[in-house]
């Protein structure tokens, strides 16, 4: 039996940034070293940044991946590591490369390749086969697998029956409301099916449209958690495993590191309390934007506050990632806007102690009208003028983004962006849609949260009590043109997250005539939705990447018994 | 040896349009039938459109296309037919369903499934066995692969060593330059190989970001054509052949039909002369926009004409397109406008027969500064002021389109759209990007030569003369900022359809500045194509589906000598 130190590195990786990424792991892995630690392990993808999409197809970026290997295997010594990377070897792989003493000793592939819902892998990636070496790191065999790889049984048990003593996973596991619970049932089926312990290490930190959440863990060989990683930030944290020494006869395995470190004690690492789910999506909305403003090279953010509950929490969340001095508020009433919206906006805006300014766009829109009076003469009033005026509030903000380089954050939730309740190049206009996944009634508790987490009123309790309104015609209420947010959410969920039939809901006791309209909705809004900016998945499916619909489509207008 | 008549059916498909499609492929199975064709053979997922990308992942549209086979066998009669379908079984399929006599009589799966470019098909579809039976048509027994099985040399050389007489190959494939000859060569690769007759089906019209060609071909087994079908058109072509019936012992089978027709004798087939290069890609357009335009429910499309190259092109386009009467011009003058760049939009109106106005944007934008000049006091004139003239014109042209119901044409072409000289939400806001996959160059070379075919001057010279500029700021020109388009645009097509490298291109000879200047720009306007309307594809690789590249990166910002 061999006493082996091993420790969880928890990193935020920059898509492209080889540089700090190479420092980073070096970074970590000096603090490891520090701790005595024989293994460190890293996430999947972590010298690229995960995912880097097409950039793996070109052969320059592959091989800066390879240089920066060898860059971290240069800066390595008694403590071996685990370090996610791309390599070439007979086709592109996800690969994870084994290093130590100044050397790469090793290297293992990634063997099942996600090709569904945000993954793409098998379009750049050539799968590694089931006959990667087993690692010897002080003295003891570790099985080394890739994310998906641990979520069928077969390659974690190959290494197993290969006499690995301990299974090392790296990840790069996207966050969505649930992903925690389920990574842990499936990590202890994996431990009951092997009788090893698993070491999971999880990417951290935002990419356009994903959050990974980290949340790393050890779990000993009967499934219990011994050691577990903070959610949502960066860390490192090492545990002891003792682990038998028994590689089978005939197995191929590579030298690493000869023996255990002599070391001294460590505390016992701490076992966290998960957050609940609500938390969670909090935390990830949090660390999506402020890596979102802060990867893209951007310090401040403007957004355009109607006085409405989605952009007071878009202002929240956005002063919670980057500090209150970055956040710039905007009012930009109109002549259908309620008098309580611009002092909401206010309110709001002192609460959290951000910036705030008021524009009318009424002169705008006038002059808007004139313009357009002779080609809309004899033409009434229609959802034009409406549009009209989202319009003029997109450019104003994108005029100060412009001006004074802050980021527009747009405040559409998922159930506006389901429907297409919204005006593109309006309020679709920016950068980054940090609640685009986040269905209304999610919305109102993650504000109510806030407020309690808070210990005072942040978001005034007028706009959570206040009816829905997008403002832009007069006494105009959201649930004049849609059911109430309870009834919607839940049809939504069905249709966008799990792709039910209308007929299914019927039979559950819909009504018709409603699902029918919300499915057509849904399906004729993704012009709009193609064109909207990137925002952070929280759910099991959001748009963009992971739900990829033709615009030109007529089965939308099949009727309902086709859709059956 | 039998004679068999065979019938090219290359039809234009809606996706998710069932009772359509049916319609459509019913339709051109009585015509098959009319000239006594004994195998009337259909696209790739004819039945569904395609791609219908995630509305496969709903469980009821697989159930409608399911029904829609059997619909489509119920109207089969003595021909045979060759359908595409998505079809369930141990996994979605995408299958050829063969119909005859009122019934399915048989199956088919496409047994290599791409995954790269503009595909997705391994997200979707379960792959098919080399296992397929031979289908007995007319005593002869036929091979039948989709597409992709084609494009190695496996499937076919199954089918004919297990005794296949002609081999059958229904098509989505979509059109990119050179993509004609590349098919044929890779036919005539096939028929050498298995000295077998192949007749190739592929689909024609628009659908989003592709636009599938036709051209349709038989070849013998010496690799001739022997019928051709037209390019970027519907049509039915039949030819015979002479086949032998030598089914090999023991090789599965599915009797189809009995015997070969008696029949009257028809003119043997004309083979096409191929389009030239830009008249391929200039039918590519106009097919693509028209299916767009009218596939979406618009009849009617406005464009902003700045009196240049580009919006003078998209205006002719869309008037092959959908006719002079459904096209209407906009001349949206600012003080920074050239007198001629709306004379020369008036000549270019008056040339194509296209409603014109003039919309004067000066009062709107005094406006705006306005509003902003408390915001902006003490700050100079930047690229904010040109970016707020672009979204007023933007914001008129979606006035418009919302007040007559009248789709955006966006006219940036496609070496603006990779180094991001464009405006987002100003000139990039519409819903179709015409040229987008349309280099600058080739614009003028499309220009041209629609002038040439014309007899007369359709696109006024002076346009075709004029120095390019945005005219957003006083004697603005294009290359002020960017290298002459003959210059750019091969560092372009290098980069962006190629994936080469900077270091590359400097060992070619290019300034290393200039290109690594150029290669920064097309990284950093992710964030603009992400949130631009779809446009069709025509060289090897566009924008959109085809190149999947993140926003948040910082590779463009490593030293060149990281990107080598």
């Amino acid at each position: 039996v061999s006493s082996l130190r091993v420790a969880l590195c928890q990193v935020d990786a920059v898509v492209g940034d080889f540089d700090r990424n190479v420092r980073l792991v070096l970074d970590r892995l000096e603090q490891a070293e520090d701790l005595d630690a024989d293994l460190a392990i890293f996430p999947e993808l972590c010298l690229t940044g995960y995912p880097p999409e097409d950039l793996i197809l070109e052969p320059a970026f592959v091989r800066a991946s390879e240089r920066a290997l060898e860059l971290v295997a240069s800066g390595s010594g008694k403590c071996a590591a685990i370090v996610g990377c791309v390599l070439e070897d007979g086709g592109l792989r996800n690969a994870a490369g084994v290093v130590a003493h100044g050397e790469v000793r090793g290297r293992a592939y990634k063997q099942c390749l996600p090709n569904y819902g945000v993954f793409d892998e098998a379009r750049w990636f050539a799968p590694g086969r089931g006959d990667t070496p087993l690692f010897v790191v002080g003295g003891v065999p570790v099985g080394v697998v890739i994310c998906e790889d641990a979520w069928t049984a077969g390659p974690i048990a190959g290494l197993s029956r290969r006499g690995a003593a301990l299974i090392a996973v790296a990840n790069a596991s996207p966050y969505r409301l649930g992903a925690r619970s389920e990574r842990l049932s499936v990590l202890k089926e994996r431990t009951a099916d092997s009788r090893r312990p698993i070491a999971y290490v999880n990417l951290v930190g935002g990419q356009d449209e994903l959050v990974f959440d980290g949340g790393s863990v050890v779990l000993d060989q009967s499934g219990a958690i011994i050691a577990s990683a903070p959610q949502f930030r960066e860390g490192v944290v090492a545990a002891d495993l003792e682990l038998e020494e028994e590689l089978v006869a005939g197995t191929e395995s590579v030298l690493v590191t000869e023996k255990p470190l002599s070391r001294r004690a460590i505390d016992p690492p701490s076992v966290q309390e998960p957050l609940d789910a609500d938390a969670e999506v909090y935390a990830a909305l949090v660390l999506a934007t402020r890596d979102y403003v802060e990867k893209n090279g951007f310090r401040d953010v403007v957004i355009g506050l109607s006085g409405g509950i989605d952009s007071s929490l878009v202002a929240t969340i956005a002063s919670d990632a980057l500090g209150a001095d970055h956040v710039h508020g905007v009012s930009m009433p109109s002549r259908y806007s309620s008098e309580g919206s611009v002092l909401d906006a206010e309110l709001l805006a002192k609460n959290l102690g951000i910036d705030h300014r008021v524009i009318s766009i009424d002169p705008i829109f006038i002059s808007y009208l004139e313009q357009l009076a002779p080609s809309f003469r004899h033409r009434g009033e229609d959802v034009t003028e409406e549009n009209l005026q989202a319009r003029i509030r997109g450019s104003l903000l994108m005029a100060l983004s412009n001006k004074f380089g802050w980021l527009v954050l747009t405040t559409g939730n998922k159930s506006e962006t389901a429907v297409g309740f919204s005006t593109l190049y309006g309020d679709t206009a920016g950068g980054f849609a940090v609640i685009r996944d986040v269905p209304k009634t999610l919305v109102y508790a993650l504000a109510n949260r806030r407020n309690k987490v808070a210990g005072e009123t942040l978001i005034p309790e007028s706009v959570l009590a206040k009816p829905p309104s997008a403002e832009l015609r007069p006494n105009q209420r959201d649930d004049d043109w849609l059911p109430p947010y309870e009834v919607l959410d839940p049809i939504l969920e069905a249709y966008v997250e799990h792709n039910r039939s209308a007929a299914d809901l019927v039979t559950e006791g819909y009504d018709p005539a409603l699902v029918r309209r919300i499915y057509r909705l849904v399906d004729r809004a993704e012009y709009k939705r193609r064109q909207a900016p990137p925002g952070p998945r929280v759910t099991s499916r959001g748009f963009g990447r992971d739900r990829r619909m033709p615009i030109t489509s007529h089965y939308l207008d099949q009727p309902i018994s086709a859709k059956s």
